[in-house]
Order: C-alpha cells, then structure tokens, then sequence
C-alpha cells in the first residue's frame, strides 16, 4: 500500500464507522447521514454516538468515542460548531484516524467561528487524524458501500471520481452520470477544506485503480500554487475536468459566503488550467459530457472531424458548433467520395457533414463511419441521429403491452450492438467517435433504459449536436496537452 | 374564419387526406408518413393513391387524384421528385387546396432541380394550391389528430408551435417538449420553402389560438426583408424564439447543401432579431427552455433577479450565469434580509443568493420566496434546488413496492402543491419565478413523471441554474422589446 493509499484507506474504505451526533428525529442530518449510511448497506460495524439514547436507527448507541468496544476507522461528526473541536479530541484519544465533519458554522461566518476552525484541524493534525470537510455533505465510496452524504442517492460502483465545494453540485453531478449508467468511485463534498484540500483527493483518485476520469466543482483555493502543481502530476494519468464557479462579482460574493472561498479571477485560472492539462467544463452537463467521453474513447491526433448524420439540420449545428469551439470540418478527398457514392444515394449531397438523405438503406451508417475513420483528413467523427439510420419496425398505437415489451428489447439490443460496432472501429482506427442526438423512438422510461444501459459499457448519445462538438474538442485538447509532455 | 385561417385550414384541419405515393412496403416513407396518419387517429377519410395496388394498410387504394369519390383539402405527396409537377396538375384539376410535399431532390440539388421545382410552385399557385416543402419532413396538427409527418412521434395538443426548415431538428424540439409534458399547436417541417415560406407560418400561428409561443429552427431565408417584417407583426401577439443555423463557413456550407438556404452573417441576423423582437436561442435546449418559460409566466420589469438555493453551490453559478447572461443579481436592503432574518438559521448569510443553508426547517422557501417577489429591488426570483428544501420521508432501501409507490405519488402531489403556490405567488406580484436544478429524490421513471405532471401545468423545472438564468434573461429582453411599442 502507498503512503497516499494508507492515508486514505481509513475514509474509503473503512472497516468501521462510529456516527457522532446520531439522531432519531428524522428532521435532523443525524437520522438523515445515518440512514443513508445504513440504507447503503455498508457492511462493518455502525457505531452511532449519543449520550441521550440508548439506540438509534435499531442500531446500540454509545455515549463518547470513548464508550466504543473498537477503535473505528472513520468517525462521521454532525454535532454542532462549538462542540467539534473536543469531539476530534476524543477521537484522537480513541486512535480514530479519519474524521469527516459535516456540521456547518466555521470559517465560512468568519471570525470566531475562523478560529474554531483552526483549533479544530490543530488538534487533529497533531492526532494524525485526516478531516473532510467542515460544511459539506458527505462522502461516498459505492465500491465499500459506504454512502455517508446528505441525499439519498446511490450511485453505483464505476469509473468516474467527483470532488467538489458543494456537496449539492457533487450531488448534480453523481445524478447526471447515474442519468447515462454511469457509477461512481468516489464522491467527496470537500466544503471549507479545512485540512484535506481538493488537491489531496485528486493525489489520492490519480492512484486508485477504480477511478479513470476526475470531475470537480471548484469555488477557489486554499493554496492555488499547490493545486495546480498536484493538477499538473495528476493529469499525465488520468484527465481532471473542471467547473469553476465566482468567475463574475455576484458569483464571487456567493462563493465568499459560501465556502469562504476567493474565488481569483477567471482569466488567470483559465490560464493555469491551460497549464496543467486541467480541462475546463461550462456547466454541470457539460462536466458529465466530458467526463463520460474520456471513459473509452481514443484520444484524436487533431481537431479535424467528419459527420455522419441522419438529418441535415443536426449536420448543419454540428458543424456550426464544431468550428465555434475550434475544430475543423474539412471536406472529403475525393477517394472518399468516391467510397462513398458506392452505397449513398446518388443525391447525397457529397460534402462534409454526410447527410444519409433520409436513406432507408440498412449499413449505411456503419459503412459510412467506416469511410470516415479512414479518411486520412480526419481524427474522429461525430454521428448524429442514428436512430433514424436504423430499421426500427413501426408498431400500430394500439399495440399490446407485449409487443411493445418485445419491441423496445429488441430496439435496446439492436441499440447496444451498433454501438459495439462504432467502438470496435473506433478501437480499430484509433480516432473517437463521439454519438449525439438522438433517439424520437425512445420516450420517456425506454430513454432511460437505453441511457442505462449503455452507460454501464461507457457509451452514451449526447443530447445536442453541440455536446458531441464540445465532447471532441476536450478530447482534442488533452491528446494535445499529454502530446506536448511526451 | 379570417384570410389567413381560410388559407391554412385545408392544411390543419383538413376533412379529408389524399395521400399520393402510399406504399404496403414498410422500408418507403410512402408506408411510414401513413402508417403515422393512421395511427395518429386521424378523424377524417384517407384516401391512399397508388395506381398498381387497390389496398394500402387495409384502406382502399385510387389509381389517382381523379378518381377520388371527393376532393380531399389536403394532399400528402411523396412520388419521386419528376413526378411532382404532374400530380400537382391532378391534384389542382380536383380542386386540392393544400399539398405537403414530403419528397426531396428539388432545389436542394440545384441545376435542373432547381427549375422543377419552380414549376411545380408555378402549376400550384396557378391552380390556388398552397404547398409545404418539398424536402421536408411533414407537418402535424395535434388539435386535429393530424400527424403526417416522417417520425413515429405524436406529440398531444398544447400551446407551443414549431416551425423549422428542418424536420429532424423539429422533432428534437418537439420530444424536448413532450418529456416536459408541454403539447403542440403546430408542427411544420418547412424543407425548402418552394411556395409557403416560415413567416407565412409565423402569421398563421399569430392568428391561431391554440399557439402561445412559436419556435423556430432557420437556416436561411428566400425574402429576409419580409421575414422580418412578418415577425415584426407577429411578436407584439406571440414571443417568437428561434435557433439560426448556418453562422459559421461549415455550418453555412452544410446549410447550403441540405436546404439551398444562404446563411447569411451571424452579426446581420442577431442585429435584425433585436429590430424584430424575435428571441435568440443557442441550441435545441435552449429553444424549448425559453419556450416554455414564455407559455405561463408575468414578464419582469427590469433586470434584476433574487436568487434562493437549497445549496450554495448552485447558488454560485447562478449568480455567474445570471451576470453572464446581461442580468444583475443586487444586493438585498435592510427590510428584506430582516425580514428573511425572521425564519431562516441565525447563520444564514444575508446575501443574494439566499442560501437556505442546508435548514430543514418547513416554509423557509415559500417565505424567502415571497420577501423577495416583495422586495422593490428585484424584478423576479430564480428558485434553486427546491426539493431539498421539502420535507421528503426518506425511504429504507428495502421498502416494498407498494410503499415506495404511495411515497412516490404524495411527493408528485407535494411537488404540484408547491409549484401552485410559486405560480400564485408570481401572478399575485407579477414577477416571474424560474426554478431550476434539481430533483435529487426523483430519478429514473419518477423524474420523467414529474417533468410531464408540471409541464401539463405549464410549470417546468430546468435541469441547470444556467437554464434559468438564459430563461429570466430572455423573458427581460422580450418584456424591454413589447415596452419599447408600448
């Protein structure tokens, strides 16, 4: 085990954990935290504190960390401000050596409360014992079942890492990557960063075998030169996607009386990031657009694209979108025309995007993909609208629950295997190809299966044109970062 | 019935169809655009024309036009391109008013092509027959269970119209709709606007009382100088929000090639959206979201926005997005912060955005929410999160079905409540209520119920504080535009 592993191992994958501050009263974060923790199936022992009640949640209660038969790995802490910093003494009596405090009311009210704060990680650094937070929202590590945050939400076990100031944007993002099938590694509410910072997680996810993207909300730095120079080792591995928030003067005095954070201007950030490989996402579908393209997805050796589409207007966007975030649309040699007039229509419109012309022509779409991906002026393609490139049976309105039942398995099947096929070319080729917009077969719950579904294989379709742009253009720029490094 | 209504009543509300070019081939859009008239429920006779078959998809087939036992108002043609003209002399010999050219390979191919379909338009205007497309995707009247179009998607009546020159960005417009359980007056693939242009649509739907707001998808014009003189017209009744394609040499190149359309500059177009009060939109989500903030809301009387968040984190980036997006995000005067002092926590941050700070206490939102919509220094309230701040039981994993259903309903019920109360709120102050971002407790199936139940309401949730943000910014624009005649 590495020293960063070990010093981690205690939050991540405890064996025990004691709950300072549970409650039975289900409208406090005691009972909330708990119940998620035990709703979430984590499998050692529970050890819930409180001096007032005999049992909580069904669970033997203890009056002090010091009443415990065991000395627990990490130590989940709700109980008010004032009480916290002799709380963390009882746990380094204890031997505890992770503390993840969820109460709010330190540096973030200022004064005081800036100094409770201090005294709070002061004693806890001179216990060796390593805090989250304080005024965050949990921690989760699907993979020990350890679900100890504020919402009841349950991601699975996967490949994407979340590190973030709020635990309620950490919270968006989990949901958006749930949306499309994808799991989780880690989910960490880092709040006022009192003693582990940002940049401490993203050492510790660099190293972990379940961890293969790293997306994260930042408000400001606690120490910017240390951040960027862990960003800059740890990016050579695995990508770091970020969301900055305060860039403007009303988001700034937020963030201030948020997480007590500067939050710097954005230029110079922009200018850091550049530096350190660090790719910047606008919004929060955009940090899980991203971060679920780097799953599995070649890195392009440029920024030329080919489109395939099965609708003209999707190609037009795509194109649109594609120059407006720097990349190129060139169009086609003519050996690849020529390739692809053997099986288009004779009135496709022989240009790039490929338009498929409303064509009803089965393997249309996977030859056309083909023609591209080998079209030595291309470093990946984008495919719009494959839905309607495929031969989906009509069903009459008044079909049975069990044709439709059979239908929509055949459809997810179908879905799932063209899949297969563009990813086994793109393997092929070694460029991306990056799907998007859209599926009008699939409505309401059947979109969710299929986004489900091919989540868990690290596929999605991005809903605009404009995403699969923005999803190739990061490829683009990381391939050009980690080139300028090798 | 007014001109215009006479004009487009053969094709929105037609007796009866001819449908010319059916097929018994499940592979030809000859079978598919009918096989969706039929099972849209179309109410009136339709009447397949094929010459070689006497049944199509049980109905009884005619050799042609005039051989049909009435006029039909509206023919659906999908016969090859060198056909056309010749049935439209069929079709005008009958006294068919309206004809929807679904066909493609007219003007779009230039050349020959280009004079084909000149006169095709010349036989139908000649013969007082109005056409839509050719080139296009179909056209659909929900009111009057009239889905004729390429997609197998039939979207229910409701108050958002859309026009757009491509057929496959029209119906990513209209799912965006339907998952938010927004309805469609209108549907129109316009292709390439031989003989009936956009704005010849826009002044049908001004007129038209089902339709509340018009999108549009545009990727050039034939007459610009009366596009815009139309919208003009058409945005003192009815917001007209629209996505423009085409703005970059890519875009422009493809827009050329999929619908004969020039582009035009980017620059020349937002210059004469603004002279006309048309709405810009950036992409297909934004189309729907600024749609559907237009349907129920009071517009605002400035641009000044209050913020409440469940999270600050989300309260960060709305404040950055709203300062992005032209608007301001103030401070808030003593009266306000002490009479939000009166039941949020006494470490809440007396500021704007109005963190609820993780409280759990009940009526916090409602009541913030009112003492801003109060506040003389705002002009409309974004809402954020608001599902953390209800009271939600919290479930064990392992409840039964039955219990998780019961649960389910009374949130969705919960949810309707308080969005009635948001609205009443909004109309009683006549400031606008955007709420975004996020229903933690409702993902999968529950989510998309939810989404329909509000959008039935004419109520939506937008997925990211952004969203809002663009929505209020938007509903301020278009309120300074209608001032600006008033």
């Amino acid at each position: 085990m590495s020293e960063i592993e070990r010093k981690f191992q205690p939050l991540f994958n405890p064996k025990s954990v004691a709950f300072i501050g549970a409650s039975n009263n289900p409208r406090k974060w005691g009972f909330i935290v708990l119940a998620n923790l035990i709703n979430g199936g984590f499998k050692g022992p529970i050890y819930p504190i409180n001096p007032r009640e005999p049992e909580i949640q069904g669970l033997k209660a203890y009056a002090s960390a010091a009443d415990l038969p065991e000395t627990p790995d990490l130590a989940v802490i709700v109980t008010p401000p004032l009480t916290v910093p002799q709380v963390i003494d009882q746990c380094v009596a204890k031997g505890v050596r992770a503390g993840l405090i969820i109460t709010a009311g330190f540096a973030e009210l200022g004064g005081d409360r800036e100094r409770l704060q201090q005294k709070m990680v002061d004693r806890a650094r001179k216990g060796k014992m390593v805090l989250v937070g304080p005024n965050c929202n949990g921690i989760m590590r699907p993979s020990s079942k350890l679900y100890s945050a504020m919402p009841p939400v349950f991601p699975p076990p996967g490949p994407i890492a979340v590190v973030a100031q709020s635990g309620n944007v950490a919270t968006s993002i989990v949901l958006r990557a749930m949306k499309n099938g994808f799991g989780c590694s880690c989910f960490v509410s880092s709040g006022n960063e009192a003693d582990l910072h940002c940049e401490d997680y993203f050492d510790y996810m660099a190293e972990d075998p379940q961890t293969k993207v790293i997306l994260s909300y930042i408000e400001g730095f606690k120490d910017g030169r240390r951040f960027f120079q862990v960003a800059k080792r740890v990016t050579k591995k695995k990508p770091i996607v970020m969301l900055k928030a305060g860039g403007t003067t009303a988001g700034a005095r937020a963030a201030m009386s948020h997480t007590a954070s500067l939050a710097g201007t954005d230029l110079t950030f922009d200018g850091a990031c550049k530096q350190a490989g660090v790719i910047r996402a606008k919004d929060m579908d955009e940090l899980r657009n991203i971060g679920a393209g780097l799953i599995r997805q070649p890195l392009p050796r440029g920024r030329r694209v080919g489109i395939v589409t099965a609708g003209g207007g999707w190609g037009v966007l795509a194109a649109d979108a594609c120059v407006r975030v720097g990349l190129e649309v060139p169009t086609l040699p003519e050996e690849t025309l020529a390739e692809l007039d053997g099986f288009l229509p004779p009135w496709w419109t022989r240009t790039n995007p490929v338009d498929l012309v409303a064509g009803l022509r089965e393997g249309a779409l996977i030859r056309s993909l083909e023609s591209l991906l080998r079209c030595p002026r291309l470093d990946g393609v984008i495919l719009l609208g494959i839905m309607a490139a495929l031969p989906v049976e009509l069903l009459p309105r008044s079909a049975s629950q069990d044709v439709i039942k059979r239908r929509t398995e055949a459809m997810l099947q179908m879905i799932i295997d063209v899949y297969d096929q563009f990813m086994g070319l793109a393997d092929m080729y070694q460029k991306p190809v990056v799907v998007g917009t859209e599926f009008p077969f699939a409505i309401g719950d059947v979109e969710n299966q299929m986004a489900t579904m091919l989540g868990k294989k690290g596929y999605i379709c991005y809903p605009r044109p404009d995403d699969a742009a923005v999803v190739m253009a990061s490829l683009a720029s990381y391939a050009e970062y980690l080139r300028s490094w090798a």
